[in-house]
């Protein structure tokens, strides 16, 4: 089964990649873009049957930094 | 209006920062993980009404690197 964790970074916190990205699009010539943050995806292979909150709990421990991020998870 | 660009290593191009998950995982005592993949996700906050083509345009000049990754566009 795959498994799907969306990790961003929480609103006030700042964004210097965002930032960046949105500069360079400027300079590019596209205006408009008014915010951009950046985060991670990460899909996980799991075994069948690997329970929500298992995932949960390898978001909580390892893939996000919850003191500035949040992440959601996805089952497929 | 905002839309979300997910970045994704195209299948086959070796992924270390997975490999690493993956690895980081199983030293905490996860079991079962096959495959980890991490990816980007950039969010943008555009002008109303931009359309999708200029955001798929943004996304092949700057935010994913079409050599190895892939992108999809979505609009909200």
């Amino acid at each position: 089964m795959k498994a799907r964790v969306t990790v961003k970074l929480k609103p006030g916190v700042l964004d210097p990649q965002g930032r960046a990205i949105r500069q360079a699009l400027e300079t590019l010539g596209f205006t408009g873009v008014e915010d951009v943050r950046v985060g991670k995806v990460i899909e996980l292979e799991l075994a069948e049957g690997t329970p929500r909150a298992t995932v949960e709990d390898m978001a909580r421990r390892l893939l996000a930094n919850t003191v500035i991020e949040t992440f959601e998870v996805e089952l497929a």
